[in-house]
Order: C-alpha cells, then sequence, then structure tokens
C-alpha cells in the first residue's frame, strides 16, 4: 500500500521546483505532492526556530492529508536547520538537499578533488552545513563559501539571462574562483536555472555540482530497496501553495513544462 | 494625556525606517515604536487577505500595548490595500504612506506637471493607488506606473552604490523616461535609499518625489492642530521585529544613526 502513495516534497516558495522536476524525469511512475510555503518565502533571512515550526507544520501536512510515503525536503535552508527536528517527529524517511552530496564527496571521481566553492543564502551559508559535511568525510578538503543574496530576486524575476545576472555572478563568484576552486556547489534550489549563465562564466575545469541532479538519483536508489512505486500510471504531481502568487503559477508552468495536475491554496498558518 | 503617548509604525520590514527617520527629524519631541514584520518580509508578493490580516494584527498590537495615538503604515503595499479595513476597525487617525500625496499633486508648482511616473513593489503597482489618487484630483494627469521588484533586494543587501543598481535604475527607468514624465514618485519607502543614484541618472527636470518626506509634513500639520506631544524630553524611539533578523539590526543602525532605544522580538503571529 504505502509504495504507492506519493512522494511529499516542501520549500519556502518555488525554488525546490527544480528539485521536483529533476525527480519526475528521474522517477516517471511516481506520484508527488508539492508545497510552496509562499506565504513565509524567502526563509534565507528568517530565525531558525521559525523555519523548524514552518517545516513542522508542512511535513505534518504531507503526512496527514496525502500518506506520503517519504519527503523532501527541496529547501537548502530548511534541510541545514530543521533536519534534524523533522526525524525525531516523523517515522518516514526524510531527504534533505544536502546530505546526497555526500555521495559526490566520496565517489571516484571526485577524490581528486581538493578545493570546494559552495554557494547559497545566508541562513545556508552561515549554517556551515555543507562545510561540515565535506570536512567529516576528508578533513583534508578545503571549502570556501559565499552567499549569494541577489541570484533568488533575479531568478524569480526571470532575468537569469540578462546582464544583471552576469554582473552578480563575477561580483559573487570572483572571490572563490580566486581561491582556486575545483568544483562549485549550487547551494541552493533556485540556481540550477542560472546553471548557463554560471558554466560559461567559470572554467571549464570547474565541476557545478547540481544538487537536485544529486538528490534524484539518491532517492531513486533508495526507493528501489522497497518503495518504488508498483502502479506505472495514474501518477500525478499536484502544486499546493500556502499563500496564492501569481508568480507561482507563471513559475511552475515555466520550469514543469506544465508537467502538473493542479495548484491550489491550503490554509495552514 | 493621549497627546503624550508614542506615534506607532508598522511596516512589513525595514524599509518603513526611512519614514521613521524623516518623522524624528520633523518631530524631535516624539516618540515612537515601530514594528517591522520581519515574519512576512516582503508583502510586495504577497496576497491582499493576508496584507490586511498581518495589518490588522500589527496595529491592535500598536493600541493595546503602547496606546499609541496615532498608526503611520509606512509601507506602501500595506498603504494601498489594508487602510480601509484599518479604519473601519480603530478610531484613532490611521496615515497611509499615498494619501499626503494629494499635497503634491494640488499644490501650486505640481499644478504645472502633467505626466507623472510611479515605481513601486508590484503589488503597489498593480493597485493602482497612486494612478487613482492623482486622476482624482485631475483627470488630465498622465500617469506611467512601473513595478521595480529587483529594488528592494538591492537596498538591503547595500548595494545601493553599485553597478548592479545603475543597470536596474535603467533597465526600469527608461521606459518612464521615454514617456516624458516631469515627475517621478518613489512609491515604496526603501526607494529613498536610491535617492543620489535616481537623481544621477535622470534628467534634473524631473522631480523626484519621497513620499517620506511629503507624509511626515503632513504629520506635523495633523497633530499641530491638537496632539503634539507638551513634553519635551524624554522622547525615544523603540523598534520590534515579529522575528529575529541581524540585517534589520545592522540596517536599523544605519538608516537612523543609533538613533533609538532597543530592539526587541515580539510574538505575534
Amino acid at each position: 500500500m504505502k509504495k504507492n502513495m506519493p512522494i511529499g516534497i516542501f520549500d519556502s516558495g518555488l525554488g525546490g521546483l527544480t528539485v521536483l522536476k529533476s525527480l519526475q524525469k528521474k522517477l516517471p511512475n511516481e506520484s508527488f505532492v508539492y508545497i510552496g510555503d509562499t506565504q513565509h518565502v524567502p526563509y534565507g533571512n528568517k530565525s531558525e526556530s521559525s523555519i523548524i515550526g514552518y517545516s513542522k507544520i508542512l511535513s505534518q501536512f504531507l503526512i496527514n492529508e496525502y500518506k506520503v510515503k517519504m519527503i523532501i525536503v527541496a529547501c537548502n535552508t530548511a534541510s541545514s536547520i530543521a533536519i534534524k527536528p523533522l526525524n525525531q517527529l516523523h517515522d518516514i524517511p526524510i531527504v534533505d538537499v544536502i546530505t546526497p552530496l555526500k555521495s559526490f564527496a566520496t565517489n571516484h571521481k571526485s577524490k581528486e578533488i581538493k578545493r570546494i566553492g559552495v554557494i547559497g543564502t545566508y541562513n545556508t551559508i552561515h549554517s556551515r552545513s555543507y562545510e561540515k559535511l565535506f570536512l567529516d568525510i576528508n578533513p583534508s578538503l578545503r571549502v570556501f563559501s559565499q552567499p549569494c543574496p541577489l541570484f533568488v530576486p533575479i531568478i524569480e524575476e526571470g532575468l537569469d539571462g540578462h546582464p544583471i545576472a552576469r554582473l552578480m555572478i563575477k561580483e559573487y563568484l570572483d572571490p572563490l574562483l580566486s581561491n582556486n576552486i575545483e568544483a562549485l556547489i549550487l547551494g541552493c534550489t533556485h540556481y540550477p536555472i542560472l546553471y548557463n549563465a554560471i558554466t560559461s562564466y567559470v572554467s571549464s575545469n570547474i565541476q557545478i555540482v547540481n544538487s537536485a541532479e544529486i538528490l534524484s538519483i539518491y532517492v531513486k536508489n533508495f526507493l528501489r530497496e522497497s518503495l518504488l512505486t508498483n502502479i506505472s500510471n495514474n501518477c500525478e504531481t499536484n502544486l499546493l501553495v500556502t499563500d496564492l502568487s501569481q508568480h507561482f503559477n507563471q513559475f511552475a508552468t515555466k520550469i514543469l513544462n506544465n508537467n502538473f495536475k493542479s495548484i491550489s491554496k491550503i490554509n495552514l498558518f
């Protein structure tokens, strides 16, 4: 029974749609329920206790109302801060967007990488989650971090192809590049939308790591063991928001190429 | 008694601090209590019903806890949307940041202005509040509006002197300038921080209108009739936030030149 239930995903807003898109691609037979907490977006500059509070309410709702078999925290800020309290609260698997990067740090090819750059929101960078994860695996790694607070508004305004995007990529990445990083972790679910702009600015020797993709592979491997759905049709994706937002609708249509059934507002807070 | 009570001010976050600063200057004997609703910032892309709900709770708190003699809605988005419901709810004067602009539109000098540009957040522009106000006074005026969603994050990141500010000023203002505007209304309480960057981009023939200044004169005239404090010392400014934010503290210190007594977190939501 449980294996045919949907996968729950939540994010502070619309950034996590890149994670959903990647999951839809890797797991075409699964159903998804995604909540964007548009009432509280952005999480990046909110307090830890607020973020933990919102995460608990969102995940409990997914379990109670949709009987989800697994929850994916598709927000780096919430992943940095709320994953422990959520694991204490629920007995279904909770996957965050940071832990799957362990596989990146431990795989053969990456073992040659010694200098890693991480970009994200203030809260994600301040939490040092990526740094701790990498240093835990290999204490000789050097991790350089850079908050990029303007990337999210630039992306949400659809300005990822505008000169402003290039200007801010230069502003934020130059300090990392001067540290001779060999890999760059896109530590925010919005950032894959800047993938092309970033790759065209940095040297091709630098490996750009999209955590949404790594997470999707991790989730597929995890489900394969016991929880992959055995119904091959009737899968669907439903989107929920905590506050109405035309912005969210436009963005979802664009990012997911219309690959969802509905967008509904829920009253949670 | 009432005349010696503080003036209450609320905003979605820190933008309204420019209004507070202007009021402190014009009314040096008054005390102020300012709430920044940092838990819900930004209001610019939230639904009308959410903004009305937050505004009611914030204003009721100022009345119950601080016995304020007047409330200033120092947020253009809330001014556009919540002023009617607030007036129905409370019997103290409620002043928004838009209405005082009537005096601008009706004064002698401005009467020669026929083409007005308005910049603000999506919600403010979408509400057409400024347009309605001006056309109500003079239906032959032409009003051109432009949402500038990236200005707030640029200002909050302290990038008002960075090339990115000039790039986005060009992007957003060029369509207005091509309409030959004679005045430009800064329709968001954050925007006075871009005043210098904007004046150096547009022609000196265009009058830049800072609504915080016009509001302060309006409030001073209003209070002069009956409610100006008669205690000339002991006045103080206290700042409250609905979510802790280091950002707010830094910004308040910078904008207000340390001219406040305390910053405290309140639990309202």
